[in-house]
């Protein structure tokens, strides 16, 4: 029997996440249950909100225990099954981990088929998947946007980031992204259809964000915290949203980094700000496949994927993420379906 | 004719306002035109936003200009009137500011009997006026309270903070109390029914939250800002709701210090801070003093007013405020009614 190939976490990193902290693994295929099926992982997703996983600290999940398989959202394809609802070959998407394969019990899978039509596993672990949930909820459902709103969004490129701002278009919004560098900028204003867009690497962002929001940001979508936060929290217009979908400037920090000195422009400009995790929104799924799934369809959302290949690169694509190599939705390519 | 005595700012403070940023000085009284009344004033308000007018920054409020009247609300009795509506020896409230007569249209001033029967001035200054106005929709209209929630207070001894505990009581919710020193805690435990109250000057804070929160704070009013929000943030409950009334802790310092380190849990607890400004709310007043006078009424609400006297002692009184020398709403009584 083939063996399974695995990523195990070795020790818990203190600050930069990287390969060192990895173990690679071998094991036997694990036997299935009744009512359980056996997945062969074909992608992995990469997430920035892996990197408080490997944390020693309970959080909206229990932290990967040393020696365990890292965990990582990802599609694959029903090799065995004990389960009638699944037949080998269908698709679903689960929490498979960094390996070959995985043991999944019904309620811990998303079913592929039920996405729209012509879905691929890159677009069901990114635009169409929980990357893209985050970005529909975390806008829609927190910061209620309007028409005329100005939108700054930051990690705008990222793959949550791009949608959310995307949708922000829809919504007949003026869109203002951040993201670091010139290729990143570029795409954001000529391909994404953001009306501007800001280097971090290379502007001075207050400064920009003054320039391109003159009335001030209705909604900010913050994907970075840090001195980017900042910056926003000094352009807030009244009755401003700013949502924490992430904070990735410090999430390889040992001691976190002080926070925005300037909290108390949310009492004058009788603002809000608001974090969430979207787990909390799994059961609205199909609403929101329905939505974006026809915006897909009609050529309104674009979305990159940054596709990465090779079972030993999985530890240095992480670290894409916060090096900001990536552009759009991070993915590792296991294997071709079957 | 008496003279009209005032205290002017006269240059704006760097750091901690004291008496030396002020200038005494006198002018005749002015003339009043038609439609406006003259205004003697009783008594003096005294608000931690004041700091804030003395700013060179725009706020939701003009700065006070430098040579210019200190601005203050306060309550006082008409004198003179050319206004059909207001007779001499009615009662108002509006921003008479640090002198002792004030010219006023009748769009700025509140009629002190509209409001429940019995008010004297010191409690339409404070329990009953804006600071009373502050506590109760900050609390129920921002946190929107639940029986059985945990609600932390800062600056519970305070005209706001300890109006917002005893509301929170109301709605059967346990309240912790944060105050300076003993004697203040003691008066929340032993007279304002607080379940329990934290010394910030002497406790360790995280530690005393974690004891009295054990399942989270699902409401922080916070006062104060700085470290005792960022601990207050390391203990919330899901879904908790900070209501961000004021920031004394920083109001006096130069460069405003770094923010809590500790936002993020704001996404790990799914909760929101939101900031607020009471004079969105002057329109709701009728509202508010119809459940505020009646539970007064009925000793449900108890209040303390720290009550300062001679017009000399106006700016030293203002410092009282950063000093935590006052317990309850700060006043200093200018005369007494004709």
């Amino acid at each position: 029997m083939a063996v399974n190939r695995q990523w195990l976490l070795k020790e818990r990193p203190k600050g930069v996440i990287g390969q060192e902290h990895f173990e690679y693994g071998e094991t036997e295929i694990a036997e299935i249950a009744d009512g359980e099926v056996l997945v062969r992982n074909l992608c992995l997703s990469f997430d920035p909100t892996q990197r408080g996983w490997v944390n020693d600290m309970e959080s909206y999940m229990p932290p990967v225990g040393i020696g365990e398989v890292m965990r990582a959202s990802s599609v694959g394809q029903v090799v065995e099954s004990k389960n009638e609802d699944f037949k080998i070959g269908d698709m679903v998407q689960g929490l498979g981990g960094w390996q070959d394969y995985f043991v999944a019990s019904p309620s811990s899978m998303i079913p592929i088929n039920k996405l729209p039509q012509g879905v691929t596993p890159e677009l069901a672990l990114g635009v169409l998947g929980i990357t893209g949930l985050t970005a529909y909820f975390g806008l829609l459902d927190l910061a209620d946007p309007k028409e005329g709103d100005t939108v700054l969004v930051s990690g705008a490129a990222g793959a949550t980031g791009s949608v959310a701002g995307q949708i922000a278009k829809l919504k007949g919004c003026r869109v203002i992204g951040i993201a670091g560098g010139p290729e990143k900028c570029a795409w954001l204003t000529e391909e994404a259809g953001f009306d501007a867009a800001i280097d971090y690497k290379n502007d001075n962002v207050e400064a920009k964000i003054r320039e391109h929001c003159p009335q001030g940001i209705n909604i900010y979508f913050d994907n970075v915290g840090g001195e980017i936060l900042q910056a926003a929290l000094n352009n807030l217009a009244m009755n401003a949203r700013v949502i924490l979908c992430g904070g990735i400037s410090s999430y390889n920090e040992e001691i976190p980094p002080p926070g925005p000195n300037n909290l108390m422009n949310l009492i004058g400009t009788r603002s809000r700000m608001e974090g969430f995790i979207i787990i909390d929104y799994m059961d609205r799924m199909a609403e929101f496949h329905a939505e974006m799934g026809q915006w897909l369809q009609e050529g309104k959302i674009i979305h990159l994927e940054d596709i990465q290949e090779g079972f030993e690169n999985i530890p240095t694509t992480l670290q894409r993420l916060f090096t900001g190599q990536n552009m759009g939705k991070q993915l590792l390519k296991i294997s071709e379906p079957g």
